[in-house]
């Protein structure tokens, strides 16, 4: 079963007569679970722990394993931790808070290899399933836009399987600038687009490339669109011609992938 | 946002004391809801719709695509479709209860192109996901077996955006005697595994061919395997090195139908 999003508890919103103001900026708490996860959160010393909440059973695997424990460890009931999360969440006796993650930013980004530029994906499953294949492919970065992105917390960091810790995530605020600052830094930029005449497979791809995703069923906005300097589709002989995001991003990479090599 | 699972109301129990049994088969009613998962089984001959709820907006732009309509109308307001699904599901206005699709068998399937088996996959969004890249690929049939298989119908019925309408399922009690059964019949068959020592890219890959994939984590099950002619992984250069099932099923048939055209 898949697990539905992990929910942060409501906040408390202070007494309804004060001055009292929610805070505009995204939560910073960033919350893990689930054995590759934090597993992978453990092994990675750029992200910070500040609570590591673990059963029994998955200490005794971790210790196994000779995985290093940070000092914020307490060993508690699976109950404890189920009840800090979704019912069908699959946490695996491991649960953690961290610090979010630096953001790189394009200016810094080694100019080689393979970018994944995504373009208001919302889903946090597609998301996760998307940085693990990026990271099974070697991807060098994700760019993705600060509003209209699901958090890398919970249910995307679940499905992205510990690729969280491997695959930095630059987060812009206007994508079109972003893929423009890709362009003049070296990289050519190819956008999928179930529309476009060429395949994706037959285009002359070479490294560094940035590839661009739009969302399932909306595409890319125009003006991400104009940006690209190529557009290029996947060659589908069926009679559904589009995939899910997910699915069409394994594809492109695998093509792209190929073809840099 | 990604829906939650379809669910079935509770059925009526019948009294405690009675020897009331309830039944074993699983349910026959399939719900399908949303544009894709609708129109498609509306254009599907093969499809009989029990009942058939559409907003007035929904008709509308039926009215306007020029989709002949069954009798089994019934124009309804948003609410009462909503009230049908889960709060979070996407019905875009359509809804129906249809029959389930004849399930074809293994000794009348035509002895070309790629099948693909699914060695318990159970999660809806996957298989859903998997069967619409299938249809994008033009994949002959998929094989799964009748337990540990979710049913096709709500979120994979979704997930699968109209492709239960054009790829044949056929459901068996045993997956090895199917397996088997495909190579009496002619097909070469392919089992996925992470741990193979060949790359599936590198293989001499000929129509008619089975892939088989079975269950993230849990791989292909050991009586699965012994019957598959030959094993081969996906190359991934990466550091992650098993994809989200759905990704790995459209990377394999990727490969597949370029190797076979």
């Amino acid at each position: 079963m898949r697990e539905r999003d992990w929910r942060t508890k409501p906040r408390s919103r202070g007494p309804r007569d004060s001055h009292y103001n929610p805070p505009r900026e995204r939560a910073t708490d960033v919350v893990l679970y689930g054995w590759h996860s934090v597993t992978a959160a453990l092994a990675n010393p750029a992200r910070h722990i500040r609570r590591l909440l673990v059963t029994e059973n998955a200490l005794r695997r971790l210790n196994d394993d000779g995985v290093a424990l940070p000092e914020a460890l307490e060993v508690v009931r699976p109950d404890a931790i189920a009840a800090r999360l979704t019912p069908d969440a699959v946490h695996q006796g491991l649960y953690a808070e961290t610090d979010p993650l630096p953001s790189p930013d394009i200016e810094t980004l080694p100019v080689a290899g393979i970018v994944l530029v995504l373009d208001q994906i919302t889903d946090p499953h597609n998301v996760g399933a998307i940085l693990r294949t990026a990271a099974a492919f070697a991807v060098a970065a994700i760019v993705t836009t600060a509003r209209h992105s699901p958090e890398a917390t919970g249910v995307l960091a679940k499905s992205a399987s510990g690729a969280l810790e491997l695959v930095p995530i630059i987060s812009v605020q206007n994508l079109a600038r972003g893929i423009a600052a890709l362009r003049e830094r070296g990289f050519s930029v190819v956008g999928l687009d179930s529309e476009a005449d060429d395949e994706l497979d037959a285009l002359p791809l070479k490294a560094p490339l940035a590839l661009v995703l739009g969302a399932e069923g909306k595409g890319l906005r125009q003006g991400t669109r104009a940006v690209c300097e190529r557009l290029a589709r996947l060659g589908l002989p069926g009679a559904i011609k589009s995939l899910n995001v997910s699915n069409a991003a394994a594809l492109a990479l695998y093509i792209a992938s190929r073809a840099t090599a």
